[in-house]
């Protein structure tokens, strides 16, 4: 990798805090201070009081899936999750879809507004292999030195119900991919204890975590959350595994509810968030409470799911704050959180911060507060990434990429 | 009033339909079609194939409270209606908040954004008398020309629990006040019966359409809706009555909700909301199925009272579209209509919508459905307002509000 020349940051203010300079050294953040001397060959950038953010952290999409930048996609698809799986595989067969491209168009997207870190969940099933998961590869090197991609290995059909997807999974992760996914064993499996044992049997064999999505509701989705939480702990999976969606647990009565979250804390199991405003949602402040991670993500954007989404990880988290009725400035802090801090520590991102240390991933708009930031989604004035500058005022520089 | 050129917009796909021409005479849409020929002194645009959209139609917000464009409000307020009520009384008492200057740098960005109709509550009440009053209705006259402005008398602070509000009501529809409006009766007024006839008293009185804020959930919402149903009914006042929030028709059984919904119909008493997404809903499908017309609004926008909100009404669509879940194109229609023709309806705006004889009040913007303008809430390319190019990319044009 070449150097990259030191970069000094003029007059930022750190989550709203009083004005500093901030030096960026090797790729990290080196000092953060009141004027700061330039080094020789230093870059410098007037930050001219903006507001400066860490990196923004998406916790859950699914870049393979997405069509943004191509053709609309009229969307005349049935309601039930089964309808939406079979109409995506159908599409996907039918159109030759180009995970590789897409995946790369809407990674792009990302980093140009400040996203740069990422986990997507990538299909794999018996009908593509796996196809999608290496197009996605491909952009997980291809952004490597700016952004950084974790990809799970997603049984989008189920695990059970078409046989040999189980062993696809497993060559899934030999091929590259970083953790495995799990869906519903009840409501898509129909028979969570076979497949729970299978899916931690192929996360043991490997030793990889686990981000399992979990949408069943109520009663059905507790007991699912509770087998997994059995396996997490037998296998001495602690910070291992994590939970996309877990709407069951916005169903749930209070008492059984801080069970199973007293249960997930001790076990370090994280929960990840889109905050859909139709659906029961984690309760997000008693899950911090609990000391559960919290940390938000779009899910699919402008893909045969849905219309909806947007690369942008500030207006994720205000839709987050809406969905939660954050008005106050410091429940706003939290709303931040969920796209940042939080998302790195649930997803097991490394170096993440604005102390000295960290690897400079970070983020500068005109916003007085955090919480302007999140209400009002400023165009993002500078991105850095790895320590160099990546994108400006909502477009990628021509070499943010390069290695 | 000076005459207006005629506009010619060449190669327009009104709401996604084939490109057309479209020709304003007057103000208003003459002729909708292929290769329509320019008239003398004929102003001309070039559509470029944009989708035209009629002008938006923000059904519910409170421009006189707006904090947009001012320094950032630290929100440190309680969590219940009554603290977010007591807290912005004297807030406003303290801060000497000008309902003039900031109601109308609200109204311009939401004309800016293509909304030509707008509905807006101003607070009435003891402390303030029609100090906020006069403010809105320098505004409604400044903006009159492009925009047409509803200002509704709200008694904020309750009707009962400060003597000489309904006074002040009585004076403020005196005063110019388009609509007379309301607040739960029964959890703010505490005398449901009292506060009801009272408030209908007053709008028989003066002749006026009322727009009665109803929060109340449940059975007591429910309670109150029938208490307003029945005062509707008595007094005739069919197509005269909206309900904004309505909270209560989310929470109601299926079948106790149809019979409110199907009396609603009858009277003609449209449904207002900002669809929150932390709150329950009207049932946005079955309410159309029985015939109530629903539309959607901001309410605040960056006040003491919340700090999201945007003068965009596709935004709003688009959190619409996430609260109900719609995700077809088919139904991404609906939430534009709720931001569109149902507003109008609801409202009683005129010659309102894209046909001959319509006031020429135009939206372009460079989607390729409506489906995609709501979720991607493009730029607005032109707005149009009476006949005239009021804005261009997003920006008033200097001349927006001449007479």
């Amino acid at each position: 990798m070449p150097t990259i020349p030191p970069l000094l940051i003029r007059d930022v203010r750190p989550l709203g805090a009083p004005p500093v300079d901030l030096l960026v050294q090797d790729g990290r953040i080196a000092t953060l201070g009141p004027a700061i001397a330039a080094p020789a060959c230093c870059v410098v950038e007037d930050g001219c009081g903006a507001l400066l953010l860490p990196g923004l952290v998406e916790g859950h999409t699914h870049l393979d899936k997405t069509m943004w930048g191509m053709d609309w996609y009229r969307n005349e698809v049935g309601p039930r999750l089964v309808d939406r799986i079979e109409n995506e595989r159908a599409f996907r067969r039918a159109s030759g879809h180009d995970a590789a491209a897409q995946s790369l168009v809407l990674a792009r997207a990302f980093l140009a507004q400040g996203t740069t870190r990422l986990r997507t969940h990538v299909d794999i099933d018996t009908d593509a292999g796996l196809r999608h998961l290496e197009g996605v590869l491909r952009t997980q090197e291809t952004m490597n030195a700016a952004q950084q991609i974790q990809i799970v290995a997603f049984p989008q059909s189920g695990l059970l119900g078409r046989p040999g997807t189980a062993d696809l999974l497993d060559q899934a992760l030999a091929a590259g991919a970083d953790v495995l996914g799990g869906l519903d064993p009840c409501a898509i499996d129909g028979d969570p204890v076979r497949s729970l044992d299978l899916l931690f049997g192929i996360a043991e064999r490997r030793g990889r975590p686990l981000d399992i999505h979990l949408h069943e509701p109520d009663a059905m989705g507790a007991f699912s959350l509770g087998l997994i939480l059995d396996r997490t702990e037998a296998l001495g999976l602690q910070g291992r595994v994590a939970i996309s969606h877990g709407f069951c647990l916005g169903d749930l009565p209070e008492a059984e509810c801080e069970a199973l979250l007293a249960r997930m804390a001790r076990l370090g199991v994280a929960l990840v968030t889109s905050a859909p405003a139709a659906r029961s949602v984690p309760p997000l402040m008693r899950c911090r409470r609990a000391g559960v991670t919290v940390l938000a993500g779009n899910d699919g954007i402008r893909d045969t799911w849905t219309p909806y989404g947007n690369p942008d990880m500030l207006e994720r988290a205000m839709l987050l704050g809406l969905r939660y009725n954050l008005r106050r400035d410091d429940e706003l802090d939290v709303a931040l959180d969920c796209v940042t801090a939080a998302g790195a520590r649930g997803l097991g991102f490394e170096d993440y911060g604005l102390t000295t240390g960290c690897r400079a991933d970070l983020v500068l708009v005109d916003a007085r507060t955090v919480a302007e930031a999140v209400v009002a989604r400023p165009p993002r004035r500078l991105v850095v990434a790895g320590g160099r500058v990546v994108a400006r005022d909502g477009a990628l520089l021509p070499d943010a990429l390069a290695p």
